[in-house]
């Protein structure tokens, strides 16, 4: 979808909802797609706290599909080459990383091509911690995106929405992925959430587990309908326990290999 | 080195040539060692413009010993499994990079344990871009700290201070690895410049070249020094042109691969 469809498309999807919201949202989306930048505000009352939002990761880190997501080789040794070297093998999508429009869409916009103004951003942190406690599946929904933008205010511009689940707390137990019996069970976007978030000004998701739909998806309803829609995703994120539910700041530091479809990213926040 | 004898270290050099520093260097060193974040002021006057600072990379792209730093491999297709991903083969110091203490001493800093307070830190710019023009193998020496510290202040506790020397310009021509005849020829820090940064806040230095040493180093002097000292350094930045001397933060997105030498790095200032 070229820049001007998806203005179209964020501005007729605007008008069925816009009951919902008033004032900023038609500006913060068409803000968001031309790629305006909106971290000033926060940035302005910053206090110079940092919080690295990434997982050190390696071969054991959990992955998706259950296979090493990175392998090392050892390919200069100071003793015999006078410095350190590996030679990496990376699967994109492990660690703490960026899920692309490309990752589900042919043509979709690469990792490289990304917005650089979408990379410095605000946080927008949703809290699931209660209800993931009882349902290893659960989900964000539309009301709780309803719920943050009344005690918060509006999405801003450009902003990157994550859900906290507690899951990152997980992550060396084998429960990160799922049951014991060996099914993926971990807490994500439900799709009436990300529909809702497309008419305001989010630019991304992220969430604290392997993957932006929940475990027990069968359709990879997000997946298949956020990251089409030109706007990109972020999976794996630590630390969001440690930040308030809006006024911080994120760096998103994505790879920039050209036209990836994603790929470990450094992820800090800044309050 | 451990952390007490870096800060031993760092305060005995001192002594040496303090007479050329009033005030805050001895504090600004101590402050690095003990990892504090010094950031505050320059964002609370952030504008908000943000500069990306990273090359987009390919096998193309220019490395020191001249072969691909990062090949792809198409791992699954929209098509065939419903979404992209590649798999990646990446030598380390590729792109625009992070050379951590490990690169270049047995037991050194790897990449995930950097501190996270020296990741987003204020940039110093060095501009050596007119005896650049006249010299391939132009070096940063300590005069040209001397002189910036003359018209900018004291280096900033846990400072980024970057060479400009304009060679981001030349990323897609040979000239930015050498010479016709294939020597390498490009700008890069003296160790009479990074010695005299040891005894300031400094916690990293940046190139716009392949390497922190010049191209026609014999001994790589800055490498066999600044690092093992416990000191970081970014290779291949991009886009320096568009920043003033001071007054910048920068966003260095190293990457967190477990007991990594370095690696690609999506970094951004911000003003
Ligand atoms: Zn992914
Ligand atoms: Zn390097």
């Amino acid at each position: 979808m070229c820049n001007a469809c998806l203005i179209e498309n964020v501005k007729s999807s605007m008008l069925s909802r816009r009951a919902l919201f008033t004032g900023a949202a038609a500006v913060t989306a068409a803000s968001v797609a031309s790629g305006l930048i909106s971290a000033r505000p926060a940035l302005a009352q910053a206090t110079g706290k940092v919080v690295d939002l990434t997982h050190t990761y390696d071969s054991d880190f959990p992955t998706f599909d259950g296979k090493p997501g990175i392998l090392f080789d050892v390919d200069k040794t100071f003793a015999a080459d006078g410095y350190n070297l590996f030679k990496l093998t990376i699967f994109e999508h492990t660690g703490t990383h960026i899920d692309t429009p490309l990752h589900f869409s042919d043509g979709g916009t690469s990792v490289d091509a990304l917005p650089v103004e979408n990379l410095v951003c605000p946080l927008c942190i949703i809290d699931i911690t209660a209800k993931a406690a009882d349902d290893a599946n659960a989900t964000v929904e539309a009301e709780d995106i309803e719920a943050w933008i009344s005690a918060n205010g509006e999405i801003p511009a450009g902003a990157c929405v994550a859900m906290h689940s507690g899951w990152a707390a997980k992550v060396g137990d084998t429960t990160f992925r799922g049951t014991a019996d060996g099914a993926l069970a971990f807490p994500g976007f439900g799709k009436s959430a990300t529909d809702l978030l497309m008419e305001t000004g989010a630019a991304s998701i992220g969430v604290d587990t392997m993957s932006l739909d929940p475990g027990n998806s069968a359709d990879f309803a997000v997946h298949y309908s956020w990251l089409p829609s030109g706007r990109f995703g972020i999976e794996g994120l630590a630390n969001l326990d440690q930040l308030p539910a809006t006024g911080a700041t994120v760096f998103i530091g994505a790879p920039k290999h050209r036209g990836g479809t994603g790929g470990p990213a450094r992820v800090m926040a800044m309050l």
